[in-house]
Order: structure tokens, then C-alpha cells, then sequence
């Protein structure tokens, strides 16, 4: 019996014995390039935002209206959406890329518990490249800007958006990172968005991501009933 | 002598007669898409821009890096310059047009005073259709941005300038009034630009034009070595 006791000392155990309960919870990671078999989802994330905003009453976007805005440049040169994927499995290897200017970009987060998503039937991925665990968690909308000082374009953010049950998990970083990367790599000068003066965690974020807050800029618009008086410049 | 006396009564000579000093000054005033020939005169124009608003050390942009970028697209899908004329002579006929999508606005105002131009030999413009006595004396530089709740596109202006001579006349609001007009033409939602907050007078003058001043957005802006940061998105 005496073989089968502990050696004197700290029992090994705890170490060379398999653990019953795994350490986290692996969640595969995806961006990619939205195309238009995307907008059903694209439209359902838009609407989110607007209620998320408590703006629902201003939204107005159709899949109608988006299928004929979105996609008729080739990504980057104008209106361009960057899709975040989520998938208990590793993603594929990438038997192709939508452009030759951007891969999927992939990454492997560790959760303590997994993510109970209520959603996952609506927001199941269109892409038919990935088994049928992939989730949309959500989404970044940009286009190219230009700084007339700089002499060069740069991005600009219109919507940056993670499902809520995905939120505080460093998804919204992620794809801000991917549009600023994008930018990098195209030689642009800048990379812009827009923030409410009193969403004070979201301008700590994104100070902390190295941005910063123009206090003394204000946006004018021009719409509505407003712009339609312009349909004649002559008459103005 | 009686018959050369004037009759009884008001005299009709002040309208009857030829007056020797015509009653104001006509300038004739033309708003056209810019090609990569007005680039000289736009690189001139933007750095009076920056000496105005004292940013003139903010300001890089070169003949060069302004050719390289702008005018690589179609008009209206991409950044899209409309450069102000002014003659004191009518314009042709258009005798073509840049664009299906937009000819030439002309409007002929007349003024107290003929404008001293100082710089009439720097900014002659470069268009071969008109004669010598055209000048440039301002510019629009604009692009497509996104709204995602209308589901449609809008114009951002990045720049609107007037050269010193022939501010407090009108021209800034003809030129911004084309951008609204074009984007009501093609069927887009807003016309957005920014202003400082500060400058009272500018947004007196945008408020009468129609627009809103929205007071609780904050623009975000990631550039020089923080946006260098994210040249490669896995090291973040």
C-alpha cells in the first residue's frame, strides 16, 4: 500500500491529473466583408441600433432601401460594411477573400461562461463557407472621407454595433481596430466617428483606443423640408 | 432758346438720357465640377483656407497629394469639387457639360462697386471655353457619407471657401446651395457639415439657410502615431 500513498511534499495531483471542468470557453472570431445576401441581417442590426439609441422613431431604412445603396462600389471606395461572425468552432481556412485588399481577419477570445444568445436562429450567418454555428454579432458601417489639410482620404465610421448578448467583450474594439487597420494599410490620414457629448464610458473607450474628442466642432445639417427648398438653386 | 428750355413740370432727362454712370456693376457667376487641371488653383485655395482658420501648420496637402486623390472617380461617387467663376463678362453657352448628372449653374448678380481683385493673375481659371477675364473665386469640396437610418446616401462638405474679395456677397450660399440642390436631384436624404462653435456669425448664417446645429455630437478623430498603432489589428 505503502507505493500507492503520496510521496512526502506537495501532492502533484491538482496538476497531473485532467481537469473535469475546462479552463474558459474558446469563441472563434471573425471580420469580414459584408455583401448584399448580408442586409437582411444588416437591416435587423440597424434597427437595433436605433432602438439601442432609443431613435427607432427616425429609422426609416428598409432592406429595400439599403439593397439599393449599399454595395454598388467595390469595398473601401464607398459605402462598406464590416460583418463580425461568432462561432464555437474554428473558422475555415480562407479558400477565398472578397477583396484583394482585405482578408478575413480572425481571432480566439476566451470566455469564463459561454454566451446564451436568444437571437442565434434570426442572426445565423449567410455565409456558405461556415458550418451552421455562425452567428452575426454585428457590424461596422464606413466610407471614405477626405481631409482637405491632409491631401488625403481617410474613413469614416457611420455605425459601429455588437448584439447586445455579445457587448463588453472587446467585439466593439475589434472592429474599430479592423477599420483603422484597413485605413493603415490604404495610407489614409484618418479615421473618424461620432460620439453624444454625455456618453462619458463611450468617450473614456474610445480615448483609451487613442482618439480623440474635437470639443469645439459642431455638425450642421441640412434636411427634411429644409433641403428639398434647394431643388432649385436658381430659385433660392 | 424757349425750345430747347425744358418743359414745365419734373424733367424727364434722368431717364430719357443715357445716364453716364450705369446703375451697378453685373458679375457674371458660374458654378462648375473642377477636373484634375483645377488642382493647382484648389491647392492654392486650400491653404487660404488654413491661413484663415490660423491652422496653416496643420496644412500638407501638395499639388501632388491632391492629384493623387481626388478626381480618381466619377463626380458625386466619390470627393467632388465644384470651383466658383466669376466674369465680368456673360459665359458661353454650354456647349457640353462635365457630367450627365449636373451642368453648370449660372446666376449674373450685380453690385454697388466692381470688385478689386488682387489676385486676378494667380487665379485665372483654366477653363478653355471662357476668356481671359475669368477667375476663380472659390470652391466645394464634397463627398457621398451614409445614414444608416434613412437607408440612404447624403453629401458631407468638407470644405466651403470663399476667396476675401468676394466674401459677404452670396457665393458661399450659392455654392452650398448647389451641393443641396444636387443632393436633392439625386434623391439623397441630408447635407451635413461642421462648424466651429464658437463662430456666431457662421452659424447664424447655416441656421438661416435651413439647417440644424446639432449641440450634443462630438466628432472622434484617430490619426497620426495613435492611428499607426493599428497597422497590424492582431497586436492590438
Amino acid at each position: 500500500m505503502a507505493a500507492a500513498a503520496p510521496p512526502p511534499g506537495p501532492t502533484p495531483a491538482a496538476t497531473a491529473l485532467p481537469d473535469p471542468t475546462p479552463i474558459g470557453h474558446p469563441l472563434f472570431t471573425r471580420i469580414r466583408l459584408a455583401t448584399a445576401s448580408d442586409v437582411p441581417h444588416i437591416h435587423k442590426l440597424i434597427h437595433q441600433l436605433a432602438n439601442f439609441e432609443h431613435l427607432a422613431h427616425h429609422c426609416s431604412a428598409t432592406e429595400a432601401s439599403l439593397s439599393s445603396t449599399l454595395f454598388t462600389s467595390p469595398p473601401f471606395q464607398s459605402f462598406t460594411v464590416f460583418i463580425l461572425e461568432l462561432s464555437q468552432t474554428p473558422f475555415p481556412p480562407q479558400l477565398h477573400t472578397h477583396s484583394a485588399l482585405f482578408s478575413p481577419i480572425t481571432q480566439t477570445i476566451t470566455l469564463d461562461l459561454p454566451i446564451d444568445d436568444p437571437e442565434i436562429e434570426t442572426f445565423k450567418s449567410n455565409d456558405k463557407d461556415c458550418g451552421f454555428d455562425v452567428v452575426v454579432g454585428g457590424f461596422a458601417l464606413f466610407f471614405p472621407n477626405y481631409s482637405t489639410f491632409l491631401g488625403k482620404p481617410g474613413f469614416y465610421v457611420e455605425d459601429l454595433f455588437v448584439r447586445e448578448c455579445y457587448r463588453r467583450k472587446g467585439f466593439g474594439k475589434m472592429l474599430l481596430s479592423a477599420v483603422a487597420a484597413q485605413a493603415v494599410k490604404m495610407g489614409y490620414g484618418r479615421v473618424e466617428w461620432t460620439v453624444l457629448d454625455w456618453n462619458v464610458k463611450a468617450i473614456k473607450f474610445y480615448e483609451e483606443m487613442g482618439a480623440k474628442v474635437l470639443q469645439d466642432w459642431r455638425i450642421c445639417r441640412l434636411t427634411d423640408e429644409a433641403l428639398q427648398a434647394y431643388a432649385n438653386p436658381a430659385a433660392i
